[in-house]
């Protein structure tokens, strides 16, 4: 079997490939420029239909009428809801954002990896602290932030279910659970095998799996190896995580990783309908630089060398068997899977993908993978069946590390040239698949084919491209990587946003560009810019709003940590020390460790005070007696680091030494009431 | 002279106060009902002017004539800038929020007390690490968040100037000076002898001095007492912070604090035009009430107790001067005026105000101060020029720690009866005043009098309120609290949103509602709901935006924390360590210290790899060579707790010991060119 050196890949004919990386690079440092809104023809009046006031309030502030259209497209009145929930990745700030569409609203921030004081998470709460301890790791540090890329919400048969939503960290391998029912974070768990992570998280079409895909090679288990060693000690992983819908949990004791070749994993996909039991992930950085210093060339020049990287195709159900069955290798207590034998197993297949693609999307059919290879113009789709067929016959080469490669025509349905720097690509209900393309600052929509060719359009073919402000990187369609896209709208998530809002100094935020998608052909209008000024997100999606079924308020007592799997009883979920009653509450001692037990009601707190010698240690359980909708209270402990969000019915548990004397009036930091600011107490700490 | 047991107040038959504590309760328990989005008539069709695409869009959508004219008056076009800028406290998440007005979009959120990592702020950075350190105190806890409650913009000649922005910190009693070229906290300030503050902050017409009010009264100087002790050891505080322009930070050194009863002092407001040099706080719990564990009524009750409380009226001229001539005592370092001084000294007086106060707001001209009793159903106007008079004829009355007393009939100008709960009045270019109404769920316009008289309104008369949805704390008018208030926007700052939007679990969202207060007379429509979803903003002020100057990238090399007043040369912020060209990149070592030279442009690092031993000391300097408008770069190191964010021309340290051994990929978290996943490199720290 002849080794494949990944730079074969197709004839010069069948595709495009921008040819040197130095041109990119030019490229790249000269994007960003121009004005074009993409967003009505500048045309003061048309045919929109303003006249009277509304055509006045235009000319007073300069509106087109594609302008005024646009307006009445996103404009959701007072009381009214949003159709569409966006949940947002938070890039660098480690957490979520859930986002209003139409009307591009930040509803809320979801307290993840970062502690975030409004939320009371990670100041003081018991729950909020263990869940964030989960996070870090035996003799490391505390990791109190993270860059969370690829939020996935759970799945039933393929649609989203509106239960749970996973989050990776790719700064340190790490996965998030929150439950939609309280939008809370349940769990962090941390990977013992992997340094850093990308491409995740994927949930398989019943949320059996979450898919934890890589993305820089290094040594297995968090250790130290040279880079003269690279080829032999450095290795690329994929973890797929067991979801216990039961438990409301991640199980990692049912859980195992893929060791892979050490190239750098990227995003992934998991097979759906026809494909359902494979995932698919790429790969850049096939060529193995380890950089400049190094002696090499700089990543970004050395990255690009190779023609084609590799898509990774893995048979996810017989991997899992093989796991279960005890064909792993123990790594730090976890479970994984040599790399040797998942070539013996056939649990592995490369397929050559055009050079340094980011996303690889599988079709709502399952039929296609669609691979955007950013320094190659088009959207390749490789077919699922062709696939299979390839792996049945036999793969004739292998990579260097004995991976059996498929060739890249056997598995090829189709190119579609999109333009420059394709990156991901969902999927509307029409037929059409929509791409971003970083370099172009444009989504392109063009038509799949087979079966799911739109109505009186070509197969395979560029249909329109939409300018975008700027530097777009993913996008997310309204359910656009379900088995049932809902199309009407798409959300271009642009990195850059340079002169389209108001600079807040050097810094700016990014762009969600809400694009309409409702007509197909070549109508594809911008409609809003909606300025993300409190991180960098990466990826999102976007969910029927009737989908979800948040709780609006906790039944009484409710301990949000015991709240488990959707089927668990409320009376599973009260809190050990709840505090129901009146007669309950009271301030008592037991040697050096003083026990509060209190409530919290409109507007005050009771005991209102607490008297502790300096060195005591304080154990704090506060339940909120409220049944009202958004009767939050909040209960600050000043000079001492502790803030708690205790929404209605809630029970919450604070513990810490009380280091300082002094006297700390402790109060409520939700405005509850018009007595809000005396809801207060004295916390006293006599001097030792 | 009589004592004043601070009950006596004006005769019933001027003004109503809301009677019962009891039935004040029962009515906060009972808001927020109702759907009343005061947003157009509900009729789909009318007289705005919209047919073809736009009257088809808006019956599918459900939108009325009042929605589309609102759209258009809020709509904001892709490359359009907002008219206004808003800047919002954070509440408890510690930071500030920056919002445009009429879009309501937030636009960017500025990390100050509470570490944000897509900010690098306190993630490693050096200059943050020093300004989030300055805000503890020796021997205490790392405060790591805040209760961020009144934002207050510097201002020349009692207009706002856009070059700073203060804070404070309820929570801990601390002030943050935010520097608004590149939108960085510069400074924050722990009160040494307060723990807790709420009052402020606000600025004098010149920003000399940034006023820091009280809010529950403890020991001085952060000791212990006995509540027992309560009217002899416990005190309140203010806290007058002078500003040094010319550095562009508060200095400690020439502050100074006064002494005051141990009421809860409330917010204040400084004197302007006619009154400048004056500052008016008003107070609570004029009772001393204990609260109920401590053997009185909860405290929600016996605050509400007296029928008034006491405006404080204080000569903050007069103060600096006794200040600075050694009339002070030292208090943990601090220069405090001992409450008998400022008795004899004539710098404090007292004027009764109804019952349990929220806001203290000087009119644009300086002739009036306006207290809105939250317990009381006015507006209540006292002259400045009354009040003088009746402080030259000398007070009758003294409190009972000997504070003059003015009589309230004397200083009393007009009461404007607005309704249940106003807190917080601002102001416009037309004469009308609006006070927000917490208990109501409304905004009320009233009119000023004398020369400020609206045309063709009454004086001292309610005009109209505007029902908003629910709950309103502050409000914020453009530029309404300057000496030229620009009219034109208003927002209510709702503390409840209840069912305006998709609720997002128990925890929602705060809800923004811009009003239009553009025409005068009766009419005053809402026009946007915005969630605030990543805190609970307490106030807020508005500015234009033109009057802002924010810096777009950073002379090449800068230290952020080296930028100091606005007259700093660009060349005085270089970096000490800046590495402006690729000779000086490199590591070096000495002894256990590395140190690692590094620039930062798309889509590299150099040097891309740094070898230590576990246990060196690595001081790593990072430059950006960037000059682009929005080429941001980030640089995080997995495992280390490590993120930075490397704006344009930026300079920036990380120091840290090299605890843990490893591979560790550092890489730019900013998605910085289609080639950023290649912008990256190895920290290896080799095991000891």
């Amino acid at each position: 079997m002849r080794v494949h050196p990944a730079r074969s890949g197709l004839s010069p004919g069948r595709r495009k490939v921008v040819a040197a990386s130095v041109a990119v690079i030019a490229l790249v440092m000269a994007s960003c420029t121009g004005d074009d809104s993409g967003n009505g023809d500048g045309d003061g009046n048309g045919s929109s239909g303003a006249s009277g006031d509304l055509a006045d309030i235009a000319e007073a502030r300069g509106l087109t009428d594609a302008d005024l259209i646009a307006a009445a497209k996103t404009y959701v009145p007072s009381g009214q809801h949003d159709e569409y929930i966006m949940f947002a990745s938070g890039g660098q700030s480690g957490q979520v954002h859930v986002v209003g569409v139409p009307s591009m609203r930040l509803l809320r921030t979801i307290g993840v990896f970062t502690p975030e004081p409004w939320q009371g998470w990670g100041f003081g709460a018991a729950d909020t602290e263990a869940v964030l301890e989960e996070g870090y790791a035996p003799g490391t540090e505390e990791l109190r932030w993270a860059d969370t890329h690829h939020p996935a919400l759970s799945e039933t048969e393929g649609d989203y279910d509106g239960q749970f939503l996973f989050i990776n960290d790719k700064a340190n391998s790490r996965v998030a659970t929150i439950d939609l029912r309280d939008f809370e974070t349940k769990q962090i768990v941390r990977n013992p095998v992997a340094i850093n992570d990308h491409g995740g998280t994927f949930v398989t079409p019943n949320t059996d799996w979450v898919i934890e895909g890589g993305q820089y090679a290094m040594p297995l288990g968090w250790e130290w190896a040279s880079l003269d060693d690279y080829e032999t000690d450095y290795r690329g992983l994929i973890t797929f995580w067991k979801f216990d819908r039961a438990a409301g949990r991640l199980d990692p004791a049912q859980s195992f990783a893929m060791e892979l070749p050490p190239y750098w994993q990227d995003l992934c996909d998991a097979g759906k309908l026809d494909s359902e039991g494979w995932v698919f992930c790429n790969s850049i950085n096939t060529e193995m630089a380890t950089g400049m210093t190094h002696g090499g060339e700089q990543f970004e020049a050395a990255t690009g060398a190779n023609e084609t990287d590799y898509l990774h195709a893995i048979n996810l159900v017989k991997a899992a068997e093989v796991a279960a069955g005890g064909g792993t290798e123990t790594i730090n207590g976890f479970e994984v899977i040599p790399l040797q034998t998942s070539i013996d197993e056939g649990l592995l297949y490369f397929v050559p993908e055009p050079k340094s693609p980011h996303g690889s999307d599988v079709t709502p059919d399952g039929k296609y993978v669609v691979v955007s290879g950013k320094l190659d113009t088009h959207a390749n789709v490789y077919s699922f069946e062709k696939l299979m067929a390839a792996i049945e016959a036999g793969p004739t080469e292998v990579d260097p590390f004995g991976v059996p490669v498929i060739a890249m025509e056997d598995a090829m349905e189709a190119q579609v040239e999109l333009g420059l720097g394709p990156l991901h690509t969902q999927f509307d209900d029409k037929g059409y698949a929509y791409t971003s393309l970083f370099l172009d600052s444009a989504v392109a929509r063009w038509s799949l084919g087979g079966d799911s060719t739109p109505e009186g359009e070509e197969p395979w073919t560029l249909i329109t491209k939409t300018p975008v402000q700027y530097n777009i990187g993913h996008l997310t369609a309204a359910e656009g990587d379900t088995v049932s896209p809902d199309g009407k709208y798409l959300v271009a998530l642009n990195k850059w946003s340079i002169d389209r809002f108001f600079p807040t100094g050097p810094l700016l935020p990014q762009n969600f560009q809400l694009v309409d998608i409702a007509e197909g052909g070549t109508t594809m209008p911008v409609l809003y810019d909606s300025p993300l000024g409190v991180a960098e997100p990466h990826y999102a999606q976007t969910i029927k709003a009737d989908k979800l079924a948040p709780w609006t308020v906790y039944p009484l007592g409710t301990d949000p940590s015991k709240m488990g799997g959707w089927d668990t009883p409320t009376a599973d979920m009260v809190g050990d020390n709840a505090t129901t009653d009146a007669a309950q509450t009271g301030v008592t001692r037991d040697g050096n460790t003083v026990t509060v037990d209190m409530t919290v009601i409109r507007s005050h707190f009771a005991p209102d005070l607490i008297e502790v010698k300096q060195g005591d240690h304080v154990i704090w359980h506060l339940t909120s007696l409220e049944t009202t909708q958004d009767a939050t209270h909040g209960m600050a402990v000043p000079g001492y680091n502790i803030n708690l969000s205790i929404e209605a019915g809630e029970t919450v548990t604070v513990e810490f030494d009380a280091t300082q004397s002094g006297v700390f009036n402790f109060y409520c930091t939700e405005f509850c009431s018009a007595l809000h600011l005396e809801m207060m107490g004295h916390f006293l700490v006599e001097p030792a």
